[in-house]
């Protein structure tokens, strides 16, 4: 099927260019409670599933044997942008389990933020695995790995106990079976499995509303999501969009971005988990989608949806700031 | 009608994304060569067609009164990175009409190129005018008006007489009538406007092979896109697709990228120009189109035809360096 245009890219009164994308939006049983475009098809998660990522540093117990607050656990589920706060709590984490960054597998890159990637140009020759945006992620395995007495070494390998570990509970939390054959390699060299987009949704339905699930996993689960809701700065960063959806309704919006227009999120109190993807890789457009369904699940005129609502029609400015078009998800935000 | 889907983005073994998009190609007599997706669509063509924005500042005499060469035609018709070369010739041009920065009303930004952006970051507070991608447009601007005897003082609005001479340019180009209704604003603040991607294609037909137009008019042409061919550093900058397309076949290739996808380009040689927008905005599909569209002109197994099939098919490497995936304009290759 040809997914829908959901989003419009416009200048001046012409639209410039269109994304198209599909989105699914279940409950904790799995069932539909929106849709559009094509939501059996395949996708990768790549960084939105973090937190299902995460679940084995709760589970093992490591993160209570080292102490770990909201903050690591945000981390470790986090899309972050390398500043100096993110950088400094991913090497406390390695450190509470005796290890430092040189354990670190998921190689460097400077900030995608540019006015981060601008400090770092001036402080630092260049980046370190530290910096990379996933390192609080890669920390948490470590410290799983650590803690059940796993050599770490080789962590983000297919064949490794821990990659086994997260297979095993994405297969469970999304009900698609996992291996070699829908098996890609992500940006920082673990494997991504490739979901149908409706499973991905029911994964994070399940994580938040514990339908299904054991008693520990439900209790792990609402672990990370809440430790994401209460540190939505250690999940992303100084005006990202994970982070102020965030903070938009307190306690009551779950967000993660993932590459190639990824977008997951979850309202606990509807006990409803949304996942979306922009067929064309977008992030602009996966952010106005994303934030244009959650709108859908607040009451008109109030703050959370009218903060939502602007993020799904964000105004595009010139080099001097000049109003000249529009991000805008306006199929998505009719009711 | 609907886009075809013109570049896989792949994953492993799988397509991760998708890019749709619209190809024209023409001949100077506006007979249609090839074309995929809906041509009679009007598209912005943002940078694409700056070639043809620079016409006045060589068709006015002001080009030879100043002396300029290729390099500074090349860069009154380039989106340029900011490096120090770019910055240095724009002041020098705009020096020779005794002016400087202060006149540019292109506003500022950060070179998008992440290596140019880092010196920029340790060299400099912030950039200034004529570090934005189009300073050297502007400074054309500036220099066809100096000359002209016209104040260049607000040079970049709609009534400015050099974009209203522009807009007749273009109009007489494309074969489309240009005015409030289908213009928008561009990101350095003059006027863009909606042109059928036919007509666009039509426009640099029309550049390259002088059909139909007045001998001046056709000797003015040539000298931009021969300087463009002569000098592709100043129409883009290091590692750049423009840049990187024209060194691929020294003379004989013309091409320039425009913001939210959209890509032209010419082979001379066979009296042809394309003009091609991915409709989802993607630059990095947009260079695999445009590379792939090339191919078709050039013999197989040539270095030129291999050399342009390697940019339709992009390797994608993750940090740590690993081949993850390919962004793949197969739909254009096929002959």
């Amino acid at each position: 099927m040809t997914n829908p245009v959901l989003v419009d890219v416009t200048r001046g009164d012409l639209v410039e260019s269109r994304h198209r994308g599909m989105v699914a939006v279940v409950d904790g049983d799995g069932s539909l409670v929106f849709s559009l475009g094509d939501i059996d098809a395949t996708v990768f998660p790549r960084s939105a599933c973090k937190a299902m990522q995460a679940l084995p540093l709760v589970e093992s117990g490591a993160a209570d044997a080292y102490g770990f607050g909201n903050a690591e656990l945000a981390l470790s589920a986090a899309s972050h942008s390398g500043e100096p706060a993110h950088a400094t709590l991913a090497a406390a984490m390695l450190a509470r389990a005796g290890r430092d960054e040189t354990v670190l597998e998921c190689g460097a890159h400077w900030s995608f933020e540019q006015p981060v990637l601008i400090e770092q140009a001036r402080s630092m020759e260049k980046p370190s695995a530290l910096h990379n945006n996933c390192s609080g992620k890669h920390a948490g395995f470590v410290c799983a790995a650590c803690h059940s007495g796993t050599d770490p070494k080789g962590y983000s390998s297919y064949d490794h106990p821990i990659q086994a570990e997260i297979r095993g509970i994405m297969e469970s939390l999304t009900g698609a079976a996992l291996g070699h054959d829908n098996c890609g390699t992500d940006g920082c060299s673990i494997p991504t499995y490739a979901v149908p987009l409706r499973g991905l949704a029911h994964g994070f339905a399940r994580m938040v509303t514990g339908t299904g699930l054991a008693p520990q996993r439900a209790k792990a689960s609402r672990r990370i999501i809440d430790a994401c809701m209460a540190e939505p700065f250690y999940v992303a960063g100084t005006g990202r969009a994970c982070t102020k959806l965030m903070q938009i309704a307190p306690g009551r919006i779950f967000a993660k971005t993932g590459a190639e227009g990824v977008f997951c999120a979850a309202v606990p109190e509807k006990g409803i988990a949304i996942a979306l993807k922009c067929e064309d890789g977008a992030t602009r457009a996966a952010e106005a989608m994303v934030a244009a369904v959650l709108s859908r699940f607040f009451d008109k005129d109030t703050p959370e949806q009218t903060g939502l609502t602007a993020m799904a029609n964000r105004a595009l400015r010139n080099w001097n700031g000049m109003h000249v078009g529009a991000v805008h998800a306006g199929a998505l935000l009719t009711r």
